[in-house]
């Protein structure tokens, strides 16, 4: 049987398509596209970049800590922004979300996003060790 | 040596460039950007984007097999698409085929693709462990 | 504790934000988003885009050298590009710099990039085992 889990948490928005929130492989977990909605589904596209920017972390942050991770399990985030001007609010507030970490990251500037939102956020962790 | 492994297959289009169709690296499986490109590399740039949708998918379904897996192993799955108004296609199309697997998965809106492609497609997968 | 560890290295531009140049976790490296930038943070936006494919390609090289790899490593890099037109020119820098080697590869058109840079790049690769 594949070694694969799927992670479902109501801390962050339910899927609002055909994917699981986050996909456990081995000691791996891949976190799907995360965009600034609260975990009941209210979007916040009219919301200041900043405020969506931290919305999309948050959710990205309750994937990885359903599945029994900290900030020290990340390894990489991509963060698909509009707009690269952009840039240094994202880089702020992830800083100060993410303030004990700095995992590998790439900051991919898209022409738009779903519903108009302004940033989506993704990321691969490797999770401890399963204790015996 | 590295245990790195390149996938190649007939069944899927040859890689067009400087790339393998997929690269399997220990457990895991990369599989590379999957285009609208039938195996014999006839493109469908002038079809529907559902039937641009369909064949990229099953490109990529089609190294996933090749590399030994199911749609049980996919980890995750990003699909870069043109005009975010398709993802309600995307996402139909994408349900039909993996109608038992939801892997983890971010959709990118991009400006253009090659040729005119409306959809691309990649993914990592956990493979089985090897059998002795 | 978490078995990840930064790679931090001054043959490569140093991160411009809140990330590190690279992230191991496991044996797996990711490296970050890379652009045409040289290891003292002298910006190439005015050059060609060859010379541009080939600073970023050379900066993912020396992360991953520093990290111990080289590119019969490399698992998977992404590529993100202004302008699909470049697309051969990409493959033909890349392919002259990694002449041994054919990772999967995804090229992602993008609208735009930081300081009007033409060409980023990200890569994972599989390390090899901690030798005893």
């Amino acid at each position: 049987m594949p070694n694969l889990t799927p992670v479902t948490t109501d801390t962050a928005p339910g899927a609002a398509g055909h994917y699981s929130q986050g996909m456990i492989a081995g000691q791996t977990l891949y976190i799907s596209g995360q965009l600034p909605v609260l975990p009941d589904r209210s979007p916040l596209a009219d919301m200041s970049f900043e405020a969506q920017a931290e919305q999309a972390i948050a959710n990205m942050l309750a994937i990885l800590t359903a599945a029994g991770g900290t900030t020290q399990n990340l390894a990489r985030v991509t963060a698909y922004i509009v707009g690269v001007e952009n840039w240094p609010r994202f880089n702020a507030v992830y800083a100060r979300m993410l303030p004990d970490a700095r995992p590998a990251r790439t900051v991919v500037p898209v022409p738009e996003l779903h519903y108009g939102y302004l940033v989506e956020i993704d990321a691969v962790a490797l999770l401890d060790a399963a204790h015996g």
